[in-house]
């Protein structure tokens, strides 16, 4: 294993909130254990229907997890950016993945095997609280977003997705959209033109600016009140 | 405690596969933390916004967890049977409820403490790791059902919440629909006209035979295959 993937694994590990807490040494145990791959656009880590026995995490790069449909649709469940983490259930429950993980930015992405993971969660109880906290937090954004669909108008879920974008790197108030407009139109349920229009209504109240595929978010309070989030 | 409570929490206990794979000395352990409550049908477990801070396991009865929006709409996000937990968010992050519980059928529910619960976990990697492969399959049913209501036609969509609630009583062909046709098709994204009309139709192709809200299910198999279950 050359420098560039050493220095790639310790990035890695230190960057998964799940990993969070553990000690320098159990921090450096789990380094020496994971193994950092290069991935090129366009292709997938592993595919809807295959097996795979590692916990993955995004260190560079940007994957979108995905079904598809017989005839061809596809439904993106999720983005994963720098430190989120994939591949847990086949992992855990020793099946066939239920998604495709996609390339959609050329990615370096570091993984941990079965056979090492294991025994790291049976052993640190910090580690599988850690880990049973992040899936129970994964569970709230999935059923809320599965409420909001089936709730919420259009500009509301359209604000909730451009902040959802934003919290992967809020010192950014620049939000690449991590897919075509088409694409974010399905995952919010609408059409392209609904859409369209609806980033015009925002740039017209002066909530973002849209150059292509680059919002600037200019008023995130006033964008989180539409978006229903800072009620508490 | 009287003798019908300890019953309760004994059975409450052993019938939650989260507990499965548990000697019977920690079973025993587990079963004394337990308490025992009985709620009424159209009562509130908790609300939304609300803390809370136990595990629930329903016992006995029927549970819906919903969202509702500001307008009064309501989300069914899912029904609770017995040996099905809930509560788990706002224990392990010591945040509030984003669901409400509401009791849909007089209920028995059991619960263990925070205090009780949390100790129990970090001893007892049986018991996190159960918890992590129940997280994990409930993320997995959260992740599928979304991609189905974005992907799938209404017929499939209705054979699998059909199916979702057969496989809570496999033994049993007749399913009691937890809610009102009208209640089913909004979780199924349809109307309530459109969802008499599929029934109509499963009941021509002899799939299933229809009483009120009683379904027999006729040929399971057939079902399985609508619904592309068994493609495995």
């Amino acid at each position: 294993m050359g420098c560039s993937s050493c220095c790639d694994s310790a990035s890695c590990v230190r960057r998964v909130p799940v990993f969070n807490g553990l000690s320098d040494v159990e921090i450096n145990q789990i380094e020496g254990l994971v193994d950092s791959r290069p991935y090129d656009k366009g292709a997938f880590v592993f595919r809807e229907g295959e097996r795979s026995d590692s916990l993955f995490v995004v260190n560079e790069g940007l994957i979108k997890l995905t079904q598809s449909s017989r005839d061809g649709k596809e439904h993106i469940l999720k983005f994963l950016f720098p430190g989120d983490y994939f591949g847990q259930f086949a992992l855990l429950q020793n099946k066939q993945n239920y998604v495709n993980a996609e390339i959609i930015e050329s990615s370096t992405v570091c993984l941990i095997h079965r056979k090492d993971f294991i025994p790291l969660l049976e052993n640190n109880t910090t580690l599988a609280y850690n880990f049973l906290l992040s899936m129970s937090e994964q569970l709230h954004h999935a059923e809320d977003w599965a409420a909001a669909l089936h709730m919420l108008e259009v500009d509301k879920r359209l604000a909730k997705i451009l902040l959802y974008f934003h919290s992967k790197d809020t010192l950014n108030s620049k939000v690449n959209l991590p897919a075509s407009k088409k694409e974010i139109a399905a995952m919010i349920g609408t059409t392209a033109e609904t859409l369209s229009r609806k980033l015009n209504q925002f740039e017209e109240l002066n909530l973002i600016k849209v150059s292509r595929r680059v919002i600037h978010i200019l008023e995130l309070e006033d964008l989180q009140h539409l978006a229903g989030t800072n009620r508490s």
